[in-house]
């Protein structure tokens, strides 16, 4: 795989926020070491400072850069809503640190550290929604907003099955039913 | 409401119960501290050590009191499976504190101190799905430990649903119109 080339401060702006990520995702932000994560990054802490601010700011920072790369990852298909949570699905498995990060913020209040969907993509969304309804592949009754919280919830059922299991790893066998499991109930959940 | 007579063994070990399942669902294990849990208790720290050993048996002891009110409280009925989903999401609802120590043992890598729920309970719940199943009321393909983490997983959508508004505080309004999506979804999901 060839990567793009990225000048020098991009990249240094990439590796903190790589840094940030892992760190944020381990300890919290009340916990995460701002000169822990420059070293990581192989920057110096007033470089970390002039891009990002602080600490808070860093780590809204990141949740912004992850919440970016999902919804451009995995765009809700109408005609595809049990692909989607599928889609969903993986990207929570392969990428915990970002679940971590939300249950961190929202354990510590620190809600105005939930990034927001922007409107144009919730939108977005909810219009793809509207019209697989009325072309008669989603069920008419469910309210857009309700559905996809659903959707959400039965694609993230992952991640606690596997805290269930008392030892927060599951076997690829167990995952590979939780995620036929979701995407058959997303299946039957729009059905008409 | 006449309250049950208790010994002051009895009364000061639940006292310091709920009072350890604030100080813990605020501060995680980590950040809770056993004298403040002692004095809200109006307990000694000596009391509290005897009758539960350390902090970390106490965290365990909090959360498996709370599971054995869960599964006494809402006993699941094969019959109506969408009312045992909304039992669930009203029990989030009411007792938040239980889920957030779920979360910080979750992410404080804390997976030996999420209780287990006892596997007759467990054996009682899948049976009364399978019998479901036999008379025809619930959809005869869910493997029932899949179907039970994904009717989980519906059921307390809500709390993810409310801290993705961004204050933390969904209204009356909008948790009633979670709590009637999540029954719903509930319903397609059993259906044959």
């Amino acid at each position: 795989m060839i990567l793009p080339m990225r000048s020098d401060g991009e990249s240094t702006r990439g590796r903190i926020l790589d840094a940030a990520g892992v760190e944020f995702a381990q300890y919290g932000l009340a916990g995460a070491r701002v000169d822990r994560i420059a070293a990581n990054a192989s920057a110096s802490k007033e470089r970390l400072y002039a891009y990002f601010g602080d600490k808070r700011s860093l780590f809204l920072a990141v949740l912004t850069a992850h919440l970016a790369e999902v919804t451009a990852l995995i765009p809700v298909s109408a005609d595809d809503i049990p692909g989607f949570v599928g889609g969903v699905f993986d990207f929570a498995q392969a990428h915990p640190e970002h679940f971590r990060m939300m249950d961190w913020a929202r354990l510590g209040g620190d809600h105005d550290l939930l990034p927001v969907v922007p409107a144009e993509v919730l939108e977005r969304d909810r219009e793809a929604i509207r019209q697989a309804q009325e072309r008669g592949l989603v069920d008419p009754e469910w309210e857009p907003s309700e559905l996809f919280a659903l959707l959400f919830a039965i694609a993230l059922s992952g991640i606690q099955s596997s805290a269930m299991s008392g030892t927060g790893d599951a076997s690829p066998a167990d995952l590979a039913r939780h995620r036929a499991a979701a995407v058959r109930a997303a299946g039957k959940l729009v059905a008409p």
